[in-house]
């Protein structure tokens, strides 16, 4: 037996090396800006089918054209002892973004990391929630591995002996400058499989890369209007009666409240879960539904996927589940029919079909010590790792699909994902609770195809609160998690008026946000994004520092260069400038161009660094000159589908500007047939005056607008 | 092309997967107490293969028998998906110890590891200086995997579903037990490759099956007499006449000097290296090495093996090297012969052959961002996972290799290892400089075939000074690396009288220190070790406690369990206690039967928790009841092997006491051919009055004994 398998064996890999060692990258532009190739057999498994998304073709075909941004012959692959080995140009002051939601770093050259779906632990080492293997280059193209594999990434950190651009050879006896980091010409990845498709996404930017990648991955998500207002997460084991007294609450001291999260406990049994409502916390779920909807408020439950032996469909289940148990539940193969109709019409079952209106979706990411193993088994023989890599990807995208058969928008959280994920309708949170982190984290989200809450918990001082908070209104999804703390908006009532003051401000924006997302689905812009990708904002070179050159305790010390990490773009119009617990004043690097303050419309500069005393009650936001900010009242909830607003335009600084403002039902997918409409805001100077005018409504369209006003902020 | 070779895929795999299904595991005992099995196609390149070791044979014979140590059908092996799965058992109350050089944790159970060569970076998470692929049970049996890949390794960290002894299922919205990580039956460990080889050790005792894993591996290495007395590492660019210097003022103030360390500077260039002494530093270096030897004074030299352009070989060496170079050198292909006759042939030249006396091999291990990545090639075929995982096996096997075709004896340093590692004449050291995870490292060093110096560089004042100096002489190694800081014994005058007295300590405990080396080399008995492997310690239970159950902080707050990890025993009759900066007192767990102070003789305890508050002239060492510990002169030199010392025998407590003086030349390999002595030492109780008494030498064998005096220490 084993002679006749090694026979086999020997003709397989004569065939294989041959064919590889011969193979030319072949390059097929699949979709404008977009080119793919195919090395060794892929597996049929990847990102791409695990999502099943399908490129957004129109949105791509709008964008500026593009040639293929690399030289070919410098593109290189071969497959290895079962493994595939790739290599990518990199030249001297090229800078790198991506790799996933990383937390810490925003330029990732000269990093080794492992892309693998886990619990961010605190270092960039490629274990996050969402270890997107896609990455821009500062110099305008991106590159995507699409692989459900752990792949190991060397980000400009290898040199090949036979490099045409080697580094130079230095004598450390000698040389004060030695390096312990020589010059390296390439980023090099191993993917543990027979082979990949990659493909690479043009420019001539790194935001128009960053576009391609996230239309061919269907598009930003359109999050319902209600999910751009407010969230509040209950404490873990309230009941009906609690989520009545919070809703009440909220009403009565005049904070917004769009959806609440309810935690565990809403579940007769948790981790592992029985996905029933608790019949004593919860004894009528569809009334309390109901009546809160009347309310204009949501419902959101927790869940994560682990299946008590108490659930009711335990035992059809049973056979469709891995070899490994997490916290003794067992873990549904969602790649299998069967697995997949019991648990999301479980989902579905008194809770979709109620009017719940998403889900937050926990421990899909890890971390290994409670997930299933390497060595798990699956039903369906994808493996432990495959399974790893995407188990985040197929609990969007089957909880999403909920949705889609009942033409209604959902907008939950996940705390696990990957690329193909990016039209899903979630936001990743985590508990690792760092509040400067979370600001890279949402700087990181924007190369990452996700979105990412900095979201607010518990706070040990008034000023961690609103400093917290602050930053929370100006991210994808404004919300204070209690699960744990049961801590409310109002919890430190000596800052209480700027918590609301700021909760009614996220309010506010909504036309804004609305219209932003709206671009991150038509055009793949990301609503949160690093200034890196602003025009204007490269040639401000970072600083050169180094970190401890005492040879005994960092004997291979290296010029550590600072970078921007706490400044990000929100929407088209704003940057925003997060301040940290113990800061006063802090410095913000402008892009080129002039800016304003987004309070009093002040200038403040161009193309400069700039310090700020904002004090306590402000969290210092710039605008663009001739941006337009889209507002509406200070109103407690989102407005529904046929409800109609006021607007105020807000305009800053003196070039003319212009702003397309996005509306749709807010609700249903209907926008994807082309119900929605588009209006053009325009502030010109007329007679030496400033004047606003708006494109009229088009006729058969969505249109919430009421009355507008328009306000020239800048004095 | 792609047709033919998927035909070939798919019988292969049809053939592959039918035989591994089927097939049981079959255990052959294949040294005495030692069963193998074979699962699947094992590589041929292993860690066992990398470090050409054979079993001591003869060892093994004379250790007690043994029963296969766990029931043979609870041991499971599968190859799938290209890799091999291996589960053994685990029972409820089971403590692991091993996988490896760990610095943090003694008990690995619930332990989740990539077992990996690396420079240690803080955390036991798999990434050591000697990533040992063997795990010793407290139930009295080990588990050996030879292979030189990264295994992932879950001790008892994963639930299979089916499991006979599955964890009871919890509700955590109502159990406030709710354990985040329910038991595990067994140790689960993934091999990337499609079969292994896996060896059991058998007991009864965990130190049986400790003693068979060092045996297997050749047996313990037996250092030569001068390895064991005191060394000074240099300043990296001091030249020959500061080695005069160091060895005149070592001599002028009465500290001891064995053999002097000259690090990188030694070189024309280094980082990459030429192997060439440099003209200007070292103009005569077969006079310096010369003289220093008539004033039995030694040299070793610093080396890392990445090879510079300007090295007089590095042309012939060129097509020998790796695809990817290290700090611009490139890397010798040890597997193959060119490659290792250039590298060591210039280590053998004007080194070797003039009398330097060994090496200390740097960056072995790691980090991954200077080492070669895991898709580099090498001529030899072997992967450049497997390359990283045996680098530092093959550097000691062929640097020693040098020396025992020369018939002498040595003893250096290493920063990477492995299993079959065990008889190389190697000390691992590394940049992390912690003192207690320092002592940890040397408690797992025993566990993981190693040996581990918990060296002395600066230190920040002279107390941190005096406690890291005390625990260093009671390590393989006792070693001041001054490469960086030019630290000198004397360098803090206020204690420099305690810094002498334990390094004239060191040089009187050379008699006891030999004859457990001896140990090491002829039983398998690591000379520096856990207490959990002494008889009558596993009966005190560890202290639970929880750490943080702030659910927010720590969402799966576990029950962590205290360890013992801050005490260790040095040989066959001494528990050393060390003290760390701040502390002025220690408790210290005695296992039971009496025990003696050091330096008093006087009882301390049985069994028991003691406290003690030694001040900073001593380090709390502890003596079995009835233990003897061979002791000669403060020399400054290590006896050359022609010399005779006088020996006292220190007995302490009341237990007739027995020991096992060994002696041979102390500087050749003749004791393999027998050349070696050992003599019976007793104390006994003669009309009340205590006596010695010592075997007669053995005729025609080494002995080196002049006069022999008793101490009866105990009052």
């Amino acid at each position: 037996m084993r002679a006749i398998r090694y026979i086999f064996l020997c003709f397989y890999l004569f065939f294989f090396c041959t064919e590889l060692n011969a193979q030319q990258l072949e390059w097929l532009e699949v979709e404008p800006g977009i080119w793919k190739t195919t090395i060794g057999n892929p597996e049929q498994y990847n990102l791409l089918t695990a999502s099943g998304v399908v490129p957004y073709h129109e949105g791509l075909v709008r964008l500026e054209k593009s040639s293929f941004p690399l030289s070919k012959s410098d593109i290189t692959a071969k497959v290895v002892d079962g493994k595939t080995y790739l290599k990518f140009p990199l030249d001297k002051t090229e800078q790198l973004f991506g790799f996933g939601l990383n937390f810490k770093t925003v330029n990732q050259r000269g990093k080794i990391m492992e892309l693998h779906v886990d619990h961010y632990n605190g270092s960039d080492n490629g274990r996050t929630h969402s270890p997107t293997p896609f990455y821009v280059s500062s110099k305008g193209y991106g590159i995507f591995i699409n692989s459900a594999r752990y792949l190991k990434v060397y980000a400009g950190a290898t040199v090949q002996r036979d490099s045409k651009n080697p580094p130079k050879v230095q004598d450390r006896n000698t040389d004060p400058d030695w390096n312990p980091h020589p010059y390296s010409d390439g980023v090099e990845i191993l993917v543990p499989a027979e082979g990949v498709e990659i493909f690479v996404m043009g420019g001539p930017t790194a935001m128009n890369a960053v576009q391609r990648f996230n239309l061919f991955n269907g598009g930003g998500c359109l999050p319902p209007r209600w999910g751009l207002g407010f969230t509040q997460r209950m404490e873990r084991l309230t009941d009906a009666d609690g989520v009545y007294k919070e809703a009440m609450a909220f009403e009565e001291k005049g904070y917004p409240l769009d959806f609440i999260g309810l935690e565990p406990g809403w579940q007769s049994k948790s981790y592992p879960n029985t996905f029933e409502w608790d019949k004593k916390r919860f004894p009528e779920p569809e009334k309390m539904v109901k009546e809160l909807l009347e309310k204009n408020i949501r419902l959101n439950l927790w869940i994560n996927p682990y299946v008590s032996p108490d659930a009711p469909f335990y035992k059809r289940l049973f056979p469709y589940t891995a070899s490994h148990t997490v916290w003794a539940g067992v873990v549904p193969d969602l790649n299998t029919d069967s697995a997949r109709s019991l648990l999301f019409g479980a989902l579905e079952k008194n809770k979709v079909s109620i009017g719940i209106s998403g889900y937050k979706i926990d421990e899909v990411d890890g971390g290994d010590g409670y997930l299933w193993p390497d060595l798990a088994t699956f039903p369906s023989g994808i493996s432990a790792e495959q399974m790893r890599q995407t188990y985040g990807l197929l609990m969007q995208r089957y909880t999403t699909k909920l949705y889609q058969d009942r033409n209604v928008r959902t907008y939950g959280l996940v705390r696990g994902s990957n690329a193909g994920g990016v039209s899903f309708p979630y936001v990743i949170y985590n508990d690792y609770y760092n509040h400067q982190d979370f600001i890279t984290a949402l700087i990181n989200s924007g190369f990452a195809g996700v979105l990412w809450t900095p979201e607010v918990r518990a706070s040990s001082n008034p000023e961690e609160w609103v400093r917290r908070f602050q930053s929370n209104v100006f991210s994808p999804m404004a919300m204070i998690n209690a699960w744990a703390s049961g801590t409310k908006p109002w919890t430190f009532p000596e800052v209480a008026p700027i918590i609301k003051e700021f909760a009614l401000l996220r309010m506010q924006m909504m036309p804004y946000w609305y219209s932003e997302f709206a671009k991150y689905h038509f055009e793949g812009i990301p609503p949160f994004r690093a200034t890196n990708l602003e025009q204007g904002f490269q040639n401000i070179t970072p600083v050169k520092e180094t970190k401890n050159d005492n040879l005994e305790e960092n004997p291979y010390a290296k010029a550590i260069t600072r970078e921007i990490k706490d400044q990000y773009m929100a929407g088209e119009n704003l940057l925003v400038a997060p301040m940290f617990t113990g800061q006063k004043s802090r410095t913000v690097i402008l892009p080129k161009g002039k800016w304003f303050d987004f309070y009093t419309g002040k200038y403040v500069g161009n193309g400069e660094v700039i310090t700020t005393i904002p004090g306590l009650e402000k969290i210092p936001v710039y605008v663009k000159d001739g941006g337009i900010i889209p507002m509406t009242k200070p109103i407690l909830h989102a407005p529904k589908a046929s409800e109609k607003i006021d607007i105020e335009f807000r305009y800053y600084g003196s070039k003319p500007g212009i702003y397309q403002l996005y509306d749709d039902d807010g609700e249903t997918y209907n926008y994807e047939k082309g119900e929605y409409s588009v209006r053009a805001i325009k502030i010109s100077k007329i007679n030496n005056k400033l004047v606003g005018s708006i494109s009229v409504a088009q006729k058969g369209k969505p249109n919430s607008i009421n009355k507008i006003t328009y306000k020239m902020m800048t004095p």
